[in-house]
């Protein structure tokens, strides 16, 4: 096992894993930037070395002050937790060159699933059901020609990138044009399209695969709760499967996972289209999942410490028949951002703060009270997670979690969350990838013209 | 079900109750003292009511100021938490007499199990194995024949109350003899004694029993890490029984809840003999118990909401079967007292909180940044409790949960509790409820003399 591991990251992902580590006995290394002095991660990790002045290009971006850190502080493995540089296959390489080791899956396999449409092509052959889609975009003219073939409404997405981030819809041809026009400033971003479906599902399914070729799945996760496609809230298990299209969901992301040599944790995702209840590959994310704690409440098994084990050369100690759902796991996104002024980031110093807790209720924070929010990063300051025995349990008791949650000085997202536990659709688990848009954007329009945007 | 229940309690109980009742959709009713008006549960409940001064027995004992608040606030319910009138017969007739739900047993049962000859007496048809003891006493003369029959030592136990407080063990003639002298003072005060076991742990039981004679037990509980009979650290399930052992004291318990007819929630508790492996029953406290969560965390049942439903006349909807256990729990009391200064008790102000938390950790608090803690009340003011695999994995989540929390403004019993943790003997499981007494009181002197207090 590895004796220090370098946290390549900020925020709760941090505390996450350096509750890991601590948990296997692991030393720890934080790395900050000059804002994030006084940060938890920073309190809590047993080292830290500042790696760069606040903006993240300097600092949580800057790959050769990371590595000086981890050389200088002997780190034997890197963890770089999500978004920052997890799925930079250069740095991955450049860290391994050192002989430091990756905990993420293989240089290789991180670039291979980084390209849609390296990945695509790759998944074909084990016959990984995808949405209808073309090649990458060579030209105006061919993509207006293509769209008619795939059929509209079409959603144009970047070749690389993920998140949900730089996607268009287009429901016909003009619509098309001007987002084709639009692109021109974007020339550097290479674009293909998928045939668009109209209502679907976002089902995520989590992997497990160690370096010797053994994969399991840990069930899905339902993602569909989302804003311009960053989503707030997610569940374990998802109310929209039956057990068979739970097991056939689960067996095509490990499929998936085969077809690419996957190793380390993985999310494979997934629409599923509500007209037909059919699973379309979405992409592979080759590092840890902000929502992986819903699928830690309902399996019992610790991802993260998972992920460490299996990239210090453990081999998988459990089966797919070892894994086992117990009640019903929510979790949302605590953001501190101004729900009630379109989102805008909402930083300034919490001045106080009282956790929800007790019985079935887990809080992973990067925060604490006297911190300042920072509006160099990420608005996500902690995720609340609830663990019940079904989901109307779960909702109950997130609902009371939510109730009893203080945080003063900078606004967040409770308020949101608490209107989506409170909305009948979401209640009776009538979502789609839309509901936010059509149930909760609207809210207090939709209260007093009383349309049924579902209808 | 309950409209609104009153909470007779302060503190981390009458906040874990409140959760309870909002995860049941039921509205509280907080009672608080002048001291208390800004606490936690105050601020957590939807309705809260001063019931008196600081002084409990102005405030959280006074009988008729709680019925009042009750009646005033239409409380359909009153649940008493622990301590306080918990236990207290006459009160909880009272409340019955006035049409509110007791949510606890029967008030004959509160009085039967309360005095503890009559109890022995209640269980003894039943074969419930008692430690030899004797009548309560009449006079120092009887008292010093009765003990020689009993034999040395002896345990001397009021009888009435509970919580280990008020008990005396004298190993010889000479020391009974002093005691005895000394407790003229207490004359109000009926005393019995038992055979004092040497060696034993404290093993207890957690009881449901539904009001139509249904009774069923959620497994043992290991209490043995005490000071002064006041428990500091409880675990399940307990390192120190096979799976007969764990069978035979269950059956015990169900035997001596179906012998007083008991309802409700309860403990029995029983003295685990290390040199025979022989129990013998202690008590049973008809209330929910400190250590509650760790048979929650276990068994994945909510304790205090079955107490609830059950109050409300709801039939068990589980058998014994249906009872499971997964992993091992642990809690610490944390303690505002300063372990350096003999426990004394450390009031003052929280200026800063950091809640330990992340998967696996649940803090069941009744405590925030900026409250008080007042020298009129107990000085527990929070559990951490754990949930790991196994045994050891629950040991290292506590230990990195204790060590990222901080509490500024009063000492605590934080770092007695790192010192239990760390402790090999307790590591090995190789613990009785002298542990404290021989391990850690007197941690630093036999760190330097290298002296086994159990060998």
């Amino acid at each position: 096992m590895f004796k220090r591991v370098l946290i390549a990251n900020r925020g709760e992902i941090a505390v996450r894993i350096i509750r890991a580590c601590e948990e296997l006995d692991i030393e720890t290394v934080a790395i900050f930037s000059e804002a994030d002095e006084n940060a938890l991660h920073v309190q809590l990790a047993d080292h830290a070395v500042c790696v760069g002045s606040a903006d993240a290009t300097d600092s949580y971006l800057n790959k050769d002050s990371i590595l000086r850190a981890a050389l200088e502080t002997g780190a034997d493995a890197i963890h770089p937790g999500y978004g920052f540089l997890s799925e930079d296959a250069d740095f991955a390489e450049q860290v391994t060159a050192h002989g430091i080791t990756w905990i993420g899956p293989m240089p290789e396999t991180i670039r291979l699933v980084g390209d849609k449409d390296v990945a695509r092509a790759s998944m074909q052959p084990s016959g990984i059901p995808m949405a209808k889609g073309s090649e990458p975009l060579k030209n105006n003219k061919e993509a207006i020609k293509m769209a008619k073939e795939v059929g509209y409404p079409v959603i144009l997405k970047p070749v690389s990138g993920g998140g949900g981030k730089g996607m268009y819809v287009a429901h016909n041809e003009d619509d098309l044009k001007n987002i084709l026009d639009a692109l021109v400033d974007l020339k550097k971003t290479n674009y293909y399209f998928e045939h668009y479906i109209e209502r679907s599902r976002h089902i995520e399914v989590q992997i497990v695969a160690d370096n010797y070729g053994e994969v399991i799945h840990l069930g899905e996760r339902e993602c569909s709760i989302q804003r311009r496609n960053q989503k707030l809230l997610e569940e374990s298990p998802s109310i929209a499967l039956t057990h068979e299209m739970r097991k056939q969901v689960g067996t095509l992301a490990v499929k998936a996972a085969k077809s690419v040599h996957y190793s380390n944790v993985g999310t494979v995702e997934f629409l599923l289209d509500l007209k037909d209840n059919q699973f379309y590959f979405m992409e592979i994310n080759p590092r840890i999942q902000v929502e992986h704690g819903v699928t830690e409440e309902v399996t019992g098994i610790d991802i993260v410490r998972t992920q460490i084990r299996i990239a210090a050369g453990e081999p998988l100690d459990i089966t797919q028949a070892d894994v086992h759902f117990q009640g019903h796991a929510i979790e949302c996104r605590i953001n501190a951002e101004d729900p009630d002024n379109n989102f805008m980031p909402s930083p300034g110093q919490i001045t106080f703060l009282h956790e929800p807790s007790g019985p079935r209720v887990r809080f992973d924070s990067g925060v604490t009270a006297g911190l300042s929010i920072e509006p160099y990063y990420d608005s996500m300051i902690a995720k609340l997670i609830v663990h019940g025995r079904t989901r109307g349990d779960a909702i109950k008791i997130m609902q009371r979690a939510l109730k009893e949650f203080r945080i003063d000085g900078v606004k967040t997202t409770i308020s949101l969350h608490q209107k989506i536990l409170s909305d009948s659709y979401f209640r009776t688990g009538n979502i789609d990838t839309q509901f936010i848009k059509k149930r909760i954007a609207t809210y207090e329009a939709q209260k007093e013209n009383g349309k049924n945007y579902f209808a």
